[in-house]
């Protein structure tokens, strides 16, 4: 079979970088180009020096990916660049997936609400289909643009869906709280991620303002049928890779803790990388792989149900999602090259 | 003023070691004995070679208590241990401040139910206060015995009480999603503590079954008069010191993000060792010194109150509070030797 | 082509669990068996659950050793219990490779001496070869045992024996200055490992005695022909992965910077897994990978030269090297099932 | 006795914050003003949170400096911007400890070699005192500019200067392998310090050419009488806080463990900050203290001199001894105000 033939647009973020790590070895497709507007003409090995002797690519401009015959092609690019090259390139010369969050809600106007920003290429909302496979699989296979999920949304939707579709839960008052390691926050130095400042260190942030929460809840509306009120709260974890979704939910009905581990157990049976644990789940057991660990149990005592879900938000919660997405538009064995065991300790 | 005599019974693990810290400076007291029945004849530096130069303190058996004329004894024992040295030597002798479990909860029902364990001195529940000065100061100035609450329950008790007592939100569904450093899990090394499994990674544990769920519940009925539902979620932090608690409530009239946010300004104004904050806290902003600080805010779209405190777990958490406790039953100003500024970065 | 079928003795500890995640895809062998004796019966993952869906490997003890028909088997046992393995086994039955320090010493009386415990296996000594591929690759090629090298001494050895053997430095006054993280002292917890006391903190230990010091000295001897004199000094990274290695020699002659940099590229030019690199190496650039960067330097005013190396301690310290190993042995390629991009970051 | 006066220069890093800590509560000095360009007008609480309830200065700028009455002025500025203010204001109005580089070295031809900057106010190196207390008390008590150490030169001359002094040690080939954590390198968010990139990480650095070796060989000459050629190198650990230095020296003459102990002991012995200790030291055993710990020994197989000292970066590394400094120079205990057991665990 001749292999297919992808590009990475912005290959020098966090999610760039992890692309290429799933993608060097993966034995169905070429790498074709990779660009990168700032390191243009350097080689990738000055840029990510740990791939010296595993990939000898040369950053290009973006200009020339007209110049390959691409089957797909990755866009890792910022929030609000990912919409002009959608805009610039359209979607009939390749497939798309984007990493951005440019066309993970449902339209322009709540995209505007949320980012504060001008949202250039409305028209292709309609397009998009959002890259969660053990909920849109059937979608993404004859997609032409998949916006890829965010890292939070992916922690949080997995374990959620269940429980709305099912009717276990209500609708309202729902909370997320949400602990990620520091990659989530991009490849780029910033005052707020400065190592002595974050050593040692822990904080929420952006309580109430952030802007996942409408991307959890319109998935979980356009999936279930069901509007609910998600209260999401991000944490800061002083690591480098994961994230660790507690949600607490109240159930609609008389629920047990069997029910609800049964539900979970029966929903994702099937699912190459969700993984039901009958314990609470750690970080360090999905690290550099593409694993969704979800836990779920029920407290009689205060009539909650709580789910605890771990993924490395650099695999599950982008470029392993990503790479799986790519994998079913390509009609391919969905974890093809996706086998990483996680790396733990 | 003569200074008081004060002796520390249980030195060799890290409330021991903090308590040694705060008291060898502090100003009106003097350490009359330190106790240790595995390390007894040793000098403390065998055990924490960090005060080598500064304190040159033998330590010997708890047997000796009864040679030294003291005014108060620092329990710094495990659970279970306490209730025996309480047994064994009353309250007349000297003042007691316990820094276990064994006289937080209001019984010995409730006691044997969450902490499996038989409780061999029941007769001193009624002697015991809890140690929290926010609330019990002045019941805390003529106790013989103060209960030195655990360090969840510190973090959590002092953002509800104010939310309760003054009708702000409603007494079930009341989530408490706790992250706390490992020193909270005590000084000797066990399969769960081991470095490499713990360094970069981040889980939940004891959900639903935890012992300070009841000692959140108790005391916010004792002080408050209203019996609350609290949900009690723990995580382990990839850090030595700190807890931060986010807390999720609901209204219980029409409440603003101004209203919530008077509230706290207005209760902890005269507070020393509490700071309202009009941000998110930082778990290092209080690294190494008694502070809580305290965040609270309302989110109008899913209608809740979330509050976000922080504590050093081994100050405020313990030691410190206990030190905070003996200068109010000393009659000493409430701060002195705890002036410490946070250790930042 | 028939798969090869491997056996690892003593899979609950990190270097075992390391084994796990290279075997389990290696393409040309099959896992037989795994033992433990102290969790027979259990399956793999009720040990290491990062593997759950991944392998559902029962563990046996190793005294079901000979049911099974072997090519290979591993040795992840402790220091002094592989020597008994291999006494009681002999070499006919299958290939060894033992990851302990049982066979890295030239003989009985340097193991005595440094190891401070008898060895009952001597006859074997003759048979062991050290298994450091790039100095050792023919006769590991043919031998029946091989002694899989310490991880310290790996980082170091690599950087040294080209300035030994092309007569470079001189042999005394080599001082080797090593940084671990904690995962190289194994996974049992134990005092020493608790992680408040390890979190945030740096110590050197075993000054002037560690017993990878023998193990440097004979191997350059060996190989080299030189008796040199090593000051092998380990320090404990707060980590969990990776060791650093910066060595300090004189130089025997005149040389310049460019001369020793030539020297190791052409050394080391068709080392599929050692990499010169021209800056300083960083640890997460090897990562769960089985690298080692080397970077050498000549310092004019001091007249010494430096060098820098980087491996992960459980990949190309251990199990990497150990599957290396393998794959020389069955005549495959040597990387074949070692092709593990590092994680980074 | 009236308080004495001071101005912190520079107050929004690490160095400006530390001095705060320290100053807020030293019984004998009041803070007039403390100074930011960047931030003039702010209070201190809008750039350092921590001091909050603490403190409630305000930032002014430097040129305000002249409308106070002061008796000592801290300059906690980069390197080439003390210069100018010592340029601008003389030595006459108040006594000057400078903490950057600006005045540590003999004279200005070897300050620009090294630190690749043109000197605009050369005549002040002859009045320049180096403040490491242990070496130049007398002469630092009747200085008018003190030029406060490097981090990493206090932790490498404490142990150096008796070997050398003594005649212990041959003067050419020391090796001083270092390791920092993080803060050394300043409060800026840089490319070099950001979180994912650092954590779990560990390399070396400036190899060869770092501009403390002259500060380190120039001290040591001045100090001793001898000229020594000392390899510096220095590495980068992945915590906050906290400096250990390894050296490594050959005997000039017969020694043994017990001479090198010995003369470490006899030599520190008054030394209030240094304590000598029979083990190698622990980082965290200083963490937030003056305390300098070190330790020597003697490899009799090498014939090498190891030492391994320990300080907390910014405290004995720079604001503690700032403050040592100031106090010899008010004619205080040494020891005032500097009473901070270490933060430990």
């Amino acid at each position: 079979m001749p292999k297919f033939k992808v590009g990475i647009v912005g290959a020098t973020g966090y999610t760039g970088s992890e692309l290429l790590r799933l993608l060097i070895h993966h034995p169905d497709i070429t790498i074709e180009c990779v660009t990168s507007e700032t390191h243009a003409g350097k080689r990738i090995t000055d840029i990510h020096p740990h791939l010296l002797d595993i990939s000898d690519i040369r950053l290009e401009s973006s200009d020339n990916i007209s110049d390959y015959d691409l089957d797909l092609v990755f866009l890792a690019l910022p929030h609000g660049v990912s919409m002009s090259f959608v805009k610039e390139h359209g979607l009939d010369k390749f497939l798309t997936v984007d990493l951005s969050g440019d066309f993970r809600l449902p339209n322009k106007k709540v995209y505007e609400k949320w980012y504060k920003k001008k949202h250039v290429a409305e028209t292709y909302f309609e397009n998009a289909v959002f890259g969660l496979p053990e909920l849109y699989r059937h979608e993404i296979r004859n997609a032409r643009l998949v916006a890829n999920p965010g890292c939070y949304p992916t922690s949080a939707i997995l374990p959620l869906t269940p429980l709305v579709k099912y009717d276990m839960i209500q609708t309202s008052g729902i909370v997320v709280d949400s602990k990620s390691g520091v990659t989530g926050a991009g490849a780029k130095a910033k005052p707020g991620t400065h190592f002595p400042d974050l050593f040692g260190n822990f904080s929420a942030y952006g309580l109430t303002s952030h802007r996942h929460t409408p991307e959890i809840e319109s998935v979980i509306h356009n999936y279930t049928g069901y509007t609910t009120e998600v209260l999401f709260s991000p944490h800061l974890l002083p690591i480098d890779r994961g994230i660790l979704t507690t949600t607490y939910s109240t159930p609609k009905k008389e629920v047990s803790k069997e029910m609800v581990e049964e539900l979970f157990y029966s929903v994702f049976e099937k699912e190459h990388f969700i993984r039901v644990v009958d314990r609470p789940p750690l970080l360090k057991h999905v690290r550099g792989s593409n694993y969704c660990d979800v836990h779920v149990t029920y407290d009689e005592r205060t009539n909650k149900i709580i789910t605890v879900s771990t993924i490395d938000n650099l695999m599950k919660g982008a470029a392993g999602q990503a790479v799986q997405n790519m994998n079913i538009m390509f009609g391919l064995i969905e974890s093809t090259g996706l086998q990483h065991i996680p790396l733990n300790p």
